[in-house]
């Protein structure tokens, strides 16, 4: 299978940084991957367009073909990133911005979405820093709209979403947990 | 009133930039204006940290000073963006990254958040091209995220939030009834 793994986590001295290891590290041979992990890549979230540069033709905007080009070779991503204040780091939210754009990523026919990344599937693996209660009844986001609102609107699906809540209050032995339970689900990939 | 404008889109050939100009062009005389326009300003919304650069620090980083210093000196914020992806721009989404940070906006009374930035009010204005219905009962965010889990836990209250929804389905009528709304929203503030 070819997996794309985007990774948005500025440093290796963190818990992101060990799920992102133990993912990497634990994919049985047979697959292709590719990472693209955007902090090391400098990569520019800024989306920008006027009078010249259209926002219609960023689908074949040169600076970011290889972008659209890994996704197109991609047959499952997977998203490791954290949830600050609710949502994506900005240098997820603009690569999503940037790379996912009409023409390429979907169209409209009237008002509903086509989805042009048909048959690839995703994971998106988030940490947060909220009560797990408090998330559920009265939070918005915290990976759903990446989910629901970008991926499958898109086409890609089935995307499942794993989550270690409430980061700061888990000690060791619980973030080991969740590192295993990732280590699983890569070597069962 | 001390008035601080945070605005976020690209060009100025837009309805998000007509919004920006109907609002900063009907302030009463004896308000005070600041404005910060973040695509202007070739914001850089990568929030960064390291095993030097810790994150607890961000609240005393120079480079990012004088948005605290604007924060604290405004009585009244008014946001003005575009939903993308069904949330902010990550040019403003890292604005809220690197400038709201702990410490300087908020901290934690145990599992509790405090808001620092008390005695100040805020507006969102947005507009998006999603249909309505589709926004009410199946979208999450939509500016929600930045009211309810940015600005109120941060302490800054009541936020009003006004939409221009399903803005590529609207005809010049409906965009110059908006605009006018927004002008009268600032000469009444």
């Amino acid at each position: 299978m070819k997996i794309l793994v985007i990774y948005a986590y500025p440093n290796t001295d963190s818990y992101n940084y060990a799920i992102f290891q133990t993912l990497t590290q634990n994919f049985q041979a047979h697959h292709d991957i590719q990472v693209l992990d955007l902090y090391q890549e400098k990569f520019n979230p800024v989306l920008y367009f006027d009078q010249t540069q259209k926002r219609r033709d960023l689908q074949f905007q040169q600076e970011t073909a290889r972008y659209r080009n890994q996704l197109l070779w991609a047959e499952h991503l997977i998203f490791i990133f954290p949830i600050w204040w609710g949502g994506m780091p900005a240098i997820l939210k603009g690569y999503i911005d940037r790379v996912f754009s009409k023409g390429f990523a979907y169209d409209y026919k009237g008002v509903i979405p086509v989805g042009h990344l048909q048959n690839k599937t995703a994971w998106i693996i988030t940490t947060h820093d909220t009560p797990t209660l408090y998330v559920r009844f009265f939070q918005q986001d915290y990976g759903k709209v990446l989910k629901r609102q970008v991926l499958k609107m898109c086409g890609i699906r089935p995307v499942k979403h794993y989550s270690m809540p409430f980061l700061r209050n888990k000690n060791a032995q619980q973030r080991q947990k969740f590192l295993h339970f990732i280590q699983e689900k890569a070597q069962n990939l």
